[in-house]
């Protein structure tokens, strides 16, 4: 039996609750067919998350990850398609941390390729009316940090064999009083739109290969 | 037993579905107490419209009317504050007339502004979690013109006794194919969000008189 | 000899400078044929600035009055349509004032429109090659406060004649710290941008008239 | 004498100029000093501007380049962090190419950062009062793919040393019929103030090394 992880993130920042780890828990309901799913909710820390990733990795060997993470001020589900080997930290982290232009990785390759299905997850996403794009950064924070880490080391481990990373925007109970500069409250995704989107990956994802 | 008009609109432009039909169709399902609720779909006619909301109005007697249209690319509900007396085209409407700077009332007051206790129904959508902001522009297409009137005949004839607008912003499944200059999708809200914003609104103007 | 008075705004909220002083100051500089010019800076205080803009009226007489102001947030030039009977505040005024859902005038008319050649400009700014909106709401800020009592004033007293309000977007200098939520600086304008606008402005004002 | 390319853009897709062809141009009329400076506008073609930069890069063996593009919709001057291998375009280029999910190079490496003085740079425009963000992504156009093959060609040939590419928004001019979704003209940087960062850019290269 395949073994899939899916991975979300504490809160961090100003924000409360972070969608994912509400996802993550909303998964434990779920049954995916001849799959055994793994779900955990990672520290938003640049130092732990990376022990953290790599014991999961060690003890579950897992064929397939999905990471997900906020983004808060997106419209749609972002499929992440490359993560740079940098840290680059606008707000410091929950253990108060903040790397400035550091790599992940001494010496490890620029940048991975998600190795996801991102074009057909895009068209499957957008088939079911879900608004998505691909994104081209998953910016400098632990997402990036998360994504690049576990491409290395299925380059490096060889497992996770397939992994990427996929943002989410916000809940919209989450932008009741955030607000853009136009005065318009940000844009949100609704808990079912954003559960349906992450099932619809891991179908595609579990699919493909 | 008070009567309670709710209408919504057809499609117009290039969208094929207006989210506000789909509500006024979905309301047919549901009972608000010691009220009779009347719900109508308006042309999006600069022309049509202003007769067929004049024999609704002479018809029913509404006590309340809360008018719904769509204001593609806003993130959340707009309780619209004001209409003015100004029509001023940027496309063409469905019966291809697109008037330039013209009254809706030759000689009607500038201005009218809304009767639904647009504060309370501001305050209660947020506490429920819905992405709401008072707008100060209704626009000066069609919808504007249905405030308006409206509230002209509001006025005029003493009914509807109380009356307003809501924008609506589009359904996710309505941005998979539209994009904001910055690449990402316009913003949306959930059909299942959007009809419990209009119940609040329902009810909170009820309640309030 | 026609008379012109041209006023912006101090600073107020969080900014340190406000472009329309700055502007004021500049065109201090300017001969305009034909026309007396006169230049103001207004308080941004909603008791103050009746009374300021009641005794430079009736000591000047303006045949035209263009009131500039800022509104942060934008990208281009905002011609506005329309004033509103209604204060209401989002932030404390320069005096620590906040309005909220207040009428300017007690039984003053809901809304006044501008009496400056709204589309003449738009029209004009844009073959300019100046980024150029016409928009219906001045906010509910002291902006739109002086816009109605302009309008009122020249509706009951005869002068200022001709009025209108001007909308201008932030210096580059401005936005350097300033971030919309998908991490882009706030949109802005030049000061030698936006004083060619202003001078449009008034020449095309003076002329129509 | 240490030897400088600046390269900008022909124009693409539909608009008819583009502001990095203009500032190539206004470039011949400056003297930098100690430095020879070769100005160099390239095809926006994903085929033709390989062997174009290669040929330029023999033939001058720069120390130094600068790569400017447009980048429409954004606000300020965006400095590029990292160039991808991949071309994946939105619209086909100006002979009518449209690669999709192909390599820059084959088995080249996933990713090049830039060698400019990416921070340096940021923090001395933002002193100057220009509205400067660091971008983590040029896009997967020819932008992108002329950043990636400058920093390819400098790890290989050793020429450009220092290599590095800078987005620039449109020009007023080029915006006053374009719009965003809520009504705003998209945003825009005065020919002067874009002219002044490139010159800026080109000091702090120069300088740092």
């Amino acid at each position: 039996m395949k073994k899939l992880l899916v991975t979300g993130f504490e809160p961090f920042g100003e924000d409360k609750i972070n969608p994912t780890q509400v996802l993550i828990n909303a998964l434990k309901e779920e049954k995916f067919e001849c799959t055994q799913i793994y779900l955990e909710v990672l520290p938003v820390s640049f130092k732990k998350v990376n022990k953290f990733l790599k014991e999961l990795f060690d003890k579950i060997k897992p064929d397939y990850a999905i990471h997900l993470g906020l983004a808060g001020g997106r419209s749609g589900i972002s499929i992440e398609r490359v993560a740079v080997n940098i840290m680059d930290a606008r707000i410091p982290d929950n253990d108060n941390f903040q790397p400035i232009d550091e790599p992940i990785i001494e010496d490890g390759p620029s940048a991975y390729f998600s190795t996801l299905p991102v074009k057909e997850v895009l068209y499957e996403l957008r088939n079911k009316g879900i608004p998505t794009v691909i994104s081209n950064s998953a910016g400098l924070y632990v997402c990036n940090e998360v994504m690049y880490l576990s491409l290395y080391y299925s380059d490096k481990l060889g497992y996770p064999a397939k992994t990427g990373f996929i943002h989410v925007p916000y809940f919209p109970e989450q932008v009741v009083q955030k607000f853009s500069d136009l005065g318009q409250n940000l844009p949100s995704m609704s808990f079912d739109l954003q559960l349906k989107a992450v099932q619809f990956i891991i179908k595609k994802t579990l699919e493909k290969h």
